[in-house]
């Protein structure tokens, strides 16, 4: 850590800072610039130190040297982690595809989805079953019943399953039916319910809040990651800015940034991203060229009949051509799609 | 509802939208214009048709007219929402303040803080004894020991404490202690937590998301308002922004803008709004000038040595002379501080 | 345009609202909501009416209908434009590269750049001679001498050249030696300098504002289409947003907005829109997988050389092994890199 | 300038940092911490330094320490600049209120305005001649015959005037009819205009970009100041946010951070900041409660036939009522509102 003091501070202010640091048993290093002294703190230095040396008389500006994440950073643990589920991987060369419903509406819907992604192939079922809204008169999900027709359409299907659990008290519960549980953009900093995940032994697929920085999305990863869950997988799915046209703004160049200083796998969800049909195709294929191990698709088989979500959602067709352009995508830098989960019992 | 078509849409798309619409019984009326034709929907629309209709061929856009809030609207109820506590009023003609530590430490650094403040003419005493965290490795609060100290320096002052509750489970254990629940930023849209306190019968302050829309913060005071506790406090404590100068940037123009769309008291948080605790001030002065019921300021015995946001508390002195500014700003526009409390007893 | 009136509204707001629209002579259409009165208004809507009507008595939200841009919209002109260079084609099926320095620094540095970025496959020179600068003691160009160090090597190689204006009395000048007129990021909404270019027959590249919307781009490229110059080409160079590990966000879904809405040709620009060389790659990848039309890409001889911008530029090394991957995902999605412009004479 | 060096890096590494700052003549100064080596350059450090030295092996991050501004600093010029004009003065004691209708459009109009707003209190006419417009098609201005009427106006009211002026070759102009010259929001970074006006003797006011952080609206102004006009007058005027109930997001708390940054006067622009008359009052208070020099208010004789800005434009009457109440405030804070320019002849 290293404080700036004023241009014009004095020799006792310099004295202060010094005595300060000493009090925590770290080390001092004086540097004297034209316009500035610079007081080097060496050693293991405690969280709260900064804003504390801030309010110091005479101190200009304290600028933290250490990246304030471990677990979660590349520096640490420098090969990537490959989350593994069945037979398929993720993080590795392999590329994923979660498709499905953005809520799931009855058996038959999820079913008929679930089979139409799979001949696409899709590897991972998506489905709301605890919906965020925000009305509280939107449709905020079928709730347990929703859970039991996602196990039931896994194991008709072969496909692990990934869905949300908004709420501490229902990780056990959702962990109970799903291969992987996702952490949902609004909930990125709800720290008790980051905490709770982090007990389970399940993977973990952790969306970028609306307004996070990369910073505090691998902050919110290191929650879950110093509980001892190492299965973490992020979600780029769109920050919010001004632009309006797009429901948010796909941040792409999060994806090859992520890889730069973290080892955990990243995948982009351009639906919520988008929020618009027409711009998911385009924005899938640029994830996946930017280096995305993996996409999450809304699918609906009549999304002008979705109880939630309709607009950005792709019909069977649409998913299936976005599938074929997927493959050649990947293809072009030397990946290939994961295959489609395990077999169904005959 | 309003769903403008495509300029160039044909006669069959425009019935497909009609019959559509009229499967939901709703009434149709027509309006062709010399670029588009445009499609008024009558009656009561349910959420998921704006997405629905967005989804038909031939459709350019579909512009809702309604607001989806109701029960926080000023439209359908043009009082102002008075919320009582002991002689305090929130949301008439009195100002409030809340001040206190970011995070309760000890009873000594409690009681001291809680006696100048109330001293200086604070109202309500905050604190926090359950606290987020941007990093897993900061000081994450006393938890139950900080709420029963929080009660015993209530009783000891007689203003009653407000403190943030940030998990469902929780929130039966908060309610048991605190006067006024809080629910942070972080946590504007975990609706579990919002409905859980809308179960109580607590007075709650709902500080707004980091990058909540005016809209969007009043439909999270619905989910409150819905559950049947109408006693909801709004508090806007800055918004995110590319301006890294300030912590967030406060929006002082939302002040008089719920004003005018909601009956709701707000108050500001100029603290959390600026971090920076030399613009505390000129922005408390602000947000009282702009029309806004109270203030919540973090204030600590020594900054310098705060476990936790250090760098935006007051000094008793400097909370002092803000109170003295605030009472003549408060005057200036009709107004008074409210009084400080049952009076402890001797 | 659809005046929505406030739900309490009387009789004579509706009449006083109906009166001033047919003082426009325009026609009135009135439909009676559930909750509002909806005033539809029909006619050539002059573009300071909305303003106007939501100032009268008992007027809710004035809502605009038809979009405000005209000569840029596919709606009013489907096919694409396709803007001709010698035997390049910037918005039909080939993909364009521009490549070069940030700034000229000299002939050597200049020469040097454009045969090495010429021989990896890029088509068009790129480099500043009039340069902006956040500071007013950062470098700013050689101006005219730049100018002319550009057309020297432009006709050495072979290779058109791109380079900006800065102000609309350099407009003849910079039109004298460029064969595309660069408008930057932040003269987006320098009107004087659009009406300049509009009126010359130079194609011109518009680069998208720092914070402007996908319709305020739009409108700024209908200035110089409304001056009578068809040749416009858009860039989309990241908006500015929260982020600070990149220098600004690549709005990468912006590239299919702008293909839906609007007939021009768009390229992208990731050295600006992430600031950082080893993010240039996967995000250019990204941008011609969303269907860009071209790139524009910083390159330097020394990037830690550079008078400005090093960061951001590629080593002739690494823009080399960019073009290898650029041409596989060009083929991947059905395109083909142009042709590296008229061959030099031997 | 700090350079910290990543924590694998190597002796080689590092001594290739030392020989190339040793390059430029700077000295050099290690400091060896837990995790990082960390640089320090002391001297005067040229401004590209820090990217080319982010480009050397091993290095982590440059960070520089020094502010780019001098001449707009405080720490270089700690006393406040005050701009005087007759007898009003900017950025003293006073607080200054220019107020008139956002376009000129006829004789009529601005005399009735200019009589108006100086009868309530205003000290300086505003009005545009030369209007930005974010459409082609909107109005933009009556131009030089719009200067003679601002001439002719403050000739008849004693009034000084402040209007825009869009391109370096109007200054000249501009500045023969105007008091002081006002650059625009979308021009804070038109770099030729910012050298233009800088080489007048008139007062500038430097409004703030739509998206600009407070140092990059400073270099704007070092622009102006390193060309030797010392009058310059900021102006906040919102900045660009995700909220759309507002035009803009008025950033108040940049108004006490400009003020301990800076020592260049400050006045606050409600009307553009919020975009709707209703809440132009409760933001004006604000502003002047948290330290600002003045106020920029469009008025209109009748905001519903205005040519331009109409629905952020008060009337006489609502104009008349923010000075009563601004009066009351200013002695709140202990200022007082300048006196209304020279009489005017009788």
């Amino acid at each position: 850590m290293i404080v700036v003091m004023k241009s014009r501070c004095n020799k006792e202010e310099i004295n202060a800072v010094i005595r300060r640091i000493e009090e925590y048993r770290l080390t001092v290093h004086i540097s004297e610039g034209v316009e500035h002294t610079v007081v080097g703190i060496l050693g293991q230095i405690p969280p709260e130190l900064q804003e504390r040396m801030e309010l110091l008389s005479g101190v200009e500006q304290v600028i933290p040297i250490s990246k304030p994440y471990k677990l979660a950073s590349r520096e640490f643990h420098p090969q990537n982690t490959i989350v593994k589920l069945n037979d398929i991987t993720i993080g590795g060369d392999e590329i994923v595809v979660m498709a499905g419903p953005c809520a799931v509406e009855s058996e038959e819907q999820l079913l008929t989805t679930a089979l139409a992604v799979k001949a696409s192939g899709a590897n991972i079922l998506r489905g709301g079953a605890f919906k965020p809204s925000t009305s509280p008169y939107g449709f905020r999900g079928l709730g347990v019943e929703g859970l039991k027709l996602l196990r039931k359409v896994s194991e008709e299907t072969g496909m692990p399953v990934i869905t949300e659990v908004m709420s501490p008290g229902d990780v056990e519960l959702v962990a109970g039916y799903a291969d992987i549980l996702q952490i949902g953009a609004r909930n990125m900093q709800n720290f008790s319910l980051l905490d709770e995940v982090g007990k389970t032994q399940k993977p973990v697929m952790l969306k970028r809040g609306l307004s996070a920085t990369i910073q505090e999305w691998l902050l919110a990863a290191e929650y879950i990651l110093s509980q001892g869950n190492e299965q973490v997988i992020l979600c780029e799915r769109g920050v919010r800015t001004f632009e309006t046209y797009t429901r948010n703004t796909m941040d792409v160049s999060a994806i090859p940034a992520i890889k730069k200083v973290s080892h955990l796998p990243i995948i982009a969800d351009p639906s919520h991203a988008t929020g618009k049909w027409h711009l998911v195709t385009p924005v899938s294929l640029a994830a996946i060229a930017a280096g995305a191990d993996g996409l999450m698709i809304e699918v609906h088989p009549n999304p002008d009949l979705a109880l939630k979500d309709g607009a950005q959602s792709l019909t069977f067709d649409n998913f299936s051509k976005l599938m074929s352009q997927l493959t050649t995508i990947a293809e072009a830098i030397g990946r290939k799609l994961a295959a489609t989960g395990v077999e169904a019992s005959p």
